[in-house]
């Protein structure tokens, strides 16, 4: 039973398809646990083993192969017929004597997919150096070629299924940070701050259930908003300190994140300024974020913008989001950067994030858009859009 | 400011420091967020993009390189002197001209770390095949061997200070385990009984905070139970049907996990008589968990008692857990199954997982324990084991 109609996925495969000709591969063997989601709807917390879909330019749909005890699984969330979901026994999960891509290999060898171009995500997190090496010596008469990110650029333009899914996370994250902030004041735990988000994100509303986010909050308070990616701890907010708040929402894997801080009696020197600054930033970066346009023009408005008031940031402002697993809800495509030479298309969708972090405190606001087929993108994040003053 | 003293972190850098000496190894590459915690204190969600530490044979601390951004991080959480905090650019994130290894590979050219034996996760999910691609073909004199899990091995025995994170997290699964259960109900949302247990998951206790376990709860109901890690959905639990929750408690990234099942109004046939056996071979198989023991002896002990009773099981019955990161607890090294010889030494700590998965329902039935220097282990999980029954 897939989340989507099998049109939906037929779409996707026939798109993925068109690329592997283009790269001449024969067969996609996709590891990243949101590729193999979008090919075949898989969904479970099972990607701490191996496990893969392979899609083959000739074939209708693709075969599922992962561990014997989550075949059960596949058969539950797929359209796959079940044949095409091969488990491999459980001996093979860390072993130092089996390695479960040397099952792999022996599947492709009895489906004649042992002798062409082999398609492998190179820079997933999910084909470790040692998968890789083994599919190298087990299928000596293939060729393995660096299929890095080919479904994630098929995934970047989102369907109008998918828009409905990113809309519902959207509104998810905006109860999660109407939670969170509500619930921060001095003395307060950051714990108890960040278990009042987790129950808002998963409760989600009563029409929608919230799924897991990639990401659990960021949600550090004082000294440690000077850092990104920093989660919480039993610490107490503090009077006169900083605290921002990185979420996400998630339904059916999409996601929407949403960033806001939030100031507890004083604001330290300088941040009042910096946060008039940057939500003029984003204001300016969402305009130019048009169909037609590239990334790295977005940056340059957003860019231009703070140089005059005399700031700077190293980093990117964003990146697409849209479909993904822990650890990340970012596609790892395209990023609001210099150099990104993508061009916007009508319904990709990027996380805006503009974090600024300084010696001991910092200051983070961001949306998620849509592109627009014309004009200003559609912000599916809907949240008030100023520093945030507590209690 | 880490979490432990700098003489945990002293004794644990030399202990992989012997097992580095004894395999040759001049320079350990840890990827692995759980490593890199284990032997710098380091912590945040930055694991989604390239980051590492590096131990020399001849250092006293090890390196942290990630991205710039989360230096700030680095400095924060980890003892590091701040010229062993080496952050690179943002461009290399996300690239495909940029690979952060590139970066790593000339920092250790500047350390003299280039001509000898290095040693990297091969198998590590943080150690893509490009990445060791990378550094293969930009470290041209170095010889690249496999230290896979040579950090878990030493992690598998636990600290005093390490136990007391894990008693707290037992403590913490408790609670959450019985926030859970009691909102199990006909008519309610899977998402809406999550939400209550992810709450007391990061809420904690009055003394204790909630950290995010490295898996979210697995909480199907129905026919879904018929598979292990589906998480959950908006589904309703029904009368007449099993649920099971999977789930984890973690304090500093200390895990102790425990697995229950529930059933609401009338049993599946088989399920009550299922139940009793696994709570004896549970038992017989904890009493089994001894010093001195092999895992395949105390795996042996419950299929014996099964065997008799008409039943197997083809999966492991448990691994060693503790510090963790997503998307496992587990450390990958030692497995409840047959043909593991690792002989148990006292405060290992071990979840034993009793998974029985049937056409149509599942049953689960779990504990964390610590090995004991003599007898029966001490088990960290204290709740009832028993079939629950709701409403």
């Amino acid at each position: 039973m897939t989340v989507f109609q099998r049109a939906e996925y037929t779409g996707r495969i026939e798109r993925v398809k068109q690329r592997m000709a283009a790269a001449g591969i024969d067969v996609l063997l996709c590891t990243d646990p949101a590729n193999m989601n979008y090919l075949s709807g898989y969904d479970g917390w099972s990607f701490y083993v191996h496990q893969l879909i392979a899609l083959a330019l000739d074939d209708d749909e693709p075969v599922w192969i992962g561990r014997q005890m989550d075949a059960a699984g596949a058969k539950l969330t797929t359209f796959l017929r079940h044949e095409n979901i091969c488990g491999y026994p459980d001996d093979y999960v860390d072993s130092p004597q089996r390695h479960p891509m040397a099952f792999v290999a022996r599947e492709f060898c009895a489906r004649g997919w042992d002798k062409g171009r082999i398609g492998v995500e190179m820079d997933s997190f999910s084909l470790t150096a040692r998968a890789h090496a083994q599919l190298e010596a087990t299928l000596p008469y293939a060729e393995l070629v660096d299929a890095q990110a080919l479904v994630n650029w098929v995934r970047i333009v989102k369907s109008p299924a998918e828009l409905a899914m990113m809309r519902v996370a959207a509104i998810i994250v905006a109860r999660a940070m109407a939670a969170g902030i509500e619930a921060i004041e001095p003395g307060v735990r950051e714990c108890d701050v960040v278990a009042k988000i987790c129950s808002a994100q998963i409760g989600g509303t009563p029409e929608h259930w919230g799924d897991y986010p990639a990401a659990l909050p960021s949600a550090p308070s004082g000294i440690k908003t000077a850092a990104p990616h920093l989660t919480w701890s039993g610490d107490r907010y503090a009077a006169d300190t900083v605290t921002f708040l990185e979420l996400a929402g998630c339904h059916h894997r999409y996601h929407a994140a949403l960033a806001r801080t939030v100031c507890l009696g004083r604001p330290p020197d300088g941040l009042a300024e910096l946060a008039a600054i940057v939500t003029d930033g984003l204001e300016v970066a969402l305009d130019a974020a048009r169909a037609g346009r590239t990334c790295h023009e977005v940056e340059a408005v957003w860019r231009a913008l703070i140089t005059k008031k005399g700031h700077e940031k190293g980093s990117r402002i964003g990146y697409s989001i849209g479909l993904g697993y822990p650890p990340d809800w970012g596609e790892r495509t395209a990023s609001l950067r210099p150099e990104d030479t993508t061009v916007l298309q009508p319904d990709m969708c990027f996380h805006m994030i503009l974090g600024m972090w300084r010696e001991s405190w910092g200051y983070e606001l961001s949306e998620t858009f849509r592109v627009s087929a014309a004009g200003p993108p559609e912000v599916l994040t809907a949240f008030p859009r100023k520093l945030f003053a507590r209690p």
